[in-house]
């Protein structure tokens, strides 16, 4: 496995596997890897020649309040998993590298991102397409893989790539969870054992919901479900429990038949997101 | 030669040539061919091996109460001047193929579209970095050729692939005239008998105020002359005459020696734009 620091590095090697015909799995991370992650690079490896893991703390994507500064960082510890998992590249070069100027050109996401997550995180989703979009330019993948915890993000993700006709596929897998149910989360670490203790309760009251919607029909009365299970076993303060069709994120109506119901609860300081995507058939995992 | 109409069309001829390992030429154009156009092609042929043209009046780049209904439009003539200049493939969607949804993801231009044409056409440099964002998707080329005749444009989409990390070169070629100076234009076609005849005193304006920033380094003085002689040798109403740094388009400072003279002229109705692009040492044709 190579570690590559600067584009123009791993543009040599691009244009080489390029030459050879060589398809490219790309997986894009902000680091401190987890199984969510190392599952989409198994994925990637099955389907693909070569296996670029990008490993990069976008501060774009971050507020000016959020966590930037503190994300948690082991660039070692990834080296070594990211290897086991097959990954042929990690390329992870310094903010500098990826941002040596500006000429004031931006991105902005849209209607997709006014809700969820981007009302409570303005900009965000303008500084995630900003780094996808210079990701995909220069790994040039045949397929990019993205976690479904982040399911507001692959469907942003999905949209530009349909809009903008990028010459690659989306590929989006399924959350990974601990045994107790807590979605997989880089952020997890911020947890106190205590805090650790309460946060299973997100994914139970979505699973409550989830069950109360499949038989009643009423997505308030589900939503509602969902945050007095939250309220009543954990000590966490909720942002958002929503539930939309998805992909395209819009008002759940008499004909959507594919739902997503997407939490974001602060556990202490820490914010963490967890959803579930299904439809009256069942729960589904791709868009 | 072929002529496409469809994405996926284009895409199996891509995808074949990429594993082909053929360079790609892609010359983005609105149709209505002229000689401008044709420099851009001749241009392309000799620097790679497949030759794509597009030919597309791509409607989010005219404001509300521009020509886009009454862009001049004759894909048989140019279909015929393409192929005498080695073009290989004219790629000519409809609008509903290039823009069938819209999940509202925009790019915007920023600070390089403010000024200039940017500032009386607001709106014109997103949408055309819109379109080209798609084209460079759709046609994956090697290089793309843009005619310096829009400096702005090229300057911005130069600004684009730097900050976006597009893997493509964009080659600007100098602007090709008449015999009596008038900058080749699709949209010289509106120009009447009389206006035709008014039309050259734009670029003998330009050399005049080239002529005199290099004696005096006055700017103000420069762009006097230049807005005095039109004015009394045509009826043009002037857009704007502008000096300003090139390729980055901020003022013109004490260390600046690379310059855009730039100029925007209603001549009757018809919006016509020229420019130099001169250093103290001379007239330049590149970025």
């Amino acid at each position: 496995m190579m570690i590559l620091n600067t584009i123009s590095q791993l543009n040599s090697i691009v244009d080489q596997a390029k030459r050879e015909g060589k398809s490219i799995g790309l997986v894009p991370t902000m680091g401190f890897l987890h199984e969510g992650h190392l599952a989409l690079a198994n994925a990637a490896k099955e389907e693909n020649e070569l296996v670029i893991m990008s490993i990069f703390v976008n501060p774009t994507q971050f507020g000016p309040n959020e966590d930037f500064q503190t994300y948690p960082r082991d660039l070692k510890r990834d080296t070594q998993l990211a290897e086991s998992a097959g990954v042929d590249i990690i390329f992870a070069p310094s903010v500098e590298e990826m941002y040596p100027e500006n000429g004031g050109i931006s991105i902005k996401a849209g209607r997709q991102s006014e809700i969820l997550c981007g009302a409570s995180r303005p900009g965000h989703f303008d500084g995630v397409l900003q780094v996808v979009t210079k990701l995909f330019h220069i790994a040039q993948p045949t397929r990019a893989y993205f976690g479904q915890k982040d399911a507001q993000q692959v469907a942003i993700i999905q949209t530009l790539v349909r809009d903008y006709n990028f010459p690659l596929e989306i590929r989006s897998l399924p959350i990974v969870r601990e045994a107790d149910g807590l979605a997989k989360s880089s952020r997890n670490v911020y947890l106190t054992e205590q805090e650790r203790s309460e946060a299973p309760a997100i994914y139970e009251a979505l699973i409550k919901a989830k069950e109360e919607f499949l038989v009643n029909r009423n997505a308030n009365a589900a939503i509602e479900l969902a945050s007095n299970h939250i309220t009543r076993n954990s000590s966490g303060k909720i942002d958002y429990i929503e539930l939309l069709a998805y992909p395209d994120l819009k008002e759940v109506t008499g004909d959507t038949n594919h739902f997503l119901l997407a939490s974001a609860v602060f556990i202490g300081k820490t914010r963490l997101i967890d959803n579930i995507i299904f439809s009256f058939e069942g729960e589904t995992a791709n868009v």
